[in-house]
């Protein structure tokens, strides 16, 4: 049974400002919750309807565990059908991060890319492709939004997302820069090198004069059809792929 | 100034059963209605609240153009944001599908994908790459969906849609059917001859036993990092990307 208040404090970090405020944000479902328990994230308390898994029973006893019905997992759930589990999470704090890691390596970095659930695959995809770090531009939407981390499926617990003014940035780690454009070179044909950073920008702008003004090689993925786009996270896929391929 | 029944009958049109029982779906934005204007599919009429660029002026008779207060487009729009202008577009009828169509060239196959944003940006992405002809799956999402129809970006004017009974369909084309599963050879080393059937399935449970039956070659995206699974239209983009690959 949950009181009036928890359900609003909890209700609270659907939005921007309390997740900030509170430094909490949420996760949903077992399997998310599972993977968060086993990562360097730390979960603040679990909110369930019953049938709690083993795995989950006892882990660590600084994790509040509530039992709720299922009207009040419904009131603080940001999804339309709730997965009989709610967890919220330390929003972790910002690290220095050393602009030296991005050497020897390819690393994505994101330039205001604005929809949660693009976000979201980006980083399911760049897991899955095995990328350990995104980079994001500041005014890119927040990791920690329940639209983004639903569509990560449990891979924002792998990623670590690094937001970053990346004119600096750029010139900090001193790596190439390939940028995601509609006028580079054909992306079958690039040579990669060892190291880079691959810039994607906003959905309806594409990458800033600011970002683009860094750019060491313009990147296309080649267009046969009529569309006039891709889709931000397909164009990041392509990318990641064309990386990986051995 | 649209008068209640209306708003109320095209407010039905959010709704499959009434889209299917009045043989009309929802397009929303300039560019949707001007690519739409310029396909094969019919208009049935334009409702924009002024300010009607010139290309959709007096282009044809039969499409009756209503201006309407904005308070009304937000009546009947599916977005939460309005984009001025709203059309409604006849359902084409479906047309005889020779399976010889499908020799000498590739195309996408979707076994009951189900979120009808994937299928919308699927759908984008084929027409990027230049695939004409897109087969689903009768239990596979509506491609007239509102959610679909945006995610398309207007790319749905040039994708021609068929949904067909996959084991049916491909044992009448006789090509050979590559199937997206996790157990397959190395997509980056498939040898792809020059015809066939790429299968995608469903989010949560991939292709079908039936479909899976039919399978020539099983094809997987290898992993390297943590994810458990891509999204399904990240797959679908990746399949299009090595089919495209010069």
């Amino acid at each position: 049974m949950l009181s009036k208040s928890q359900i609003s404090f909890i209700k609270s970090l659907h939005q921007k400002k309390f997740r900030k405020e509170n430094g909490l944000f949420i996760i949903e479902g077992i399997k998310a919750t599972t993977e968060f328990l086993g990562s360097a994230y730390r979960l603040h308390s679990i909110y369930h309807t019953g049938n709690l898994p083993a795995e989950l029973k006892g882990t660590d006893t600084n994790i509040k565990l509530f039992e709720v019905k299922q009207t009040d997992l419904q009131r603080i759930s940001t999804l339309q059908t709730p997965q009989g589990i709610l967890a919220l999470v330390h929003i972790p704090e910002e690290q220095a991060f050393d602009p030296g890691s991005l050497r020897q390596r390819f690393t994505l970095a994101l330039d205001g890319v604005q929809d949660p659930g693009n976000l979201g695959t980006i980083i399911r995809t760049a897991d899955w492709f095995g990328f350990s770090t995104l980079i994001c531009s500041p005014n890119t939407v927040e990791a920690f939004n329940p639209k983004t981390v639903q569509a990560t499926m449990g891979s924002l617990a792998r990623v670590r997302i690094h937001y970053a003014d990346l004119p600096e940035l750029i010139a900090a780690a001193g790596v190439p820069v390939f940028g995601a454009l509609l006028n580079g070179e054909d992306i079958y044909r690039t040579k990669w090198g060892n190291e880079g950073l691959v810039v994607l920008g906003n959905e309806g702008q594409g990458i800033s004069p600011a970002v683009q003004a860094h750019i060491t090689t313009p990147v296309t993925i080649p267009r046969r059809g009529g569309a006039e786009s891709l889709n931000v996270a397909i164009s990041a896929a392509i990318f990641c792929s064309e990386l990986c391929r051995s």
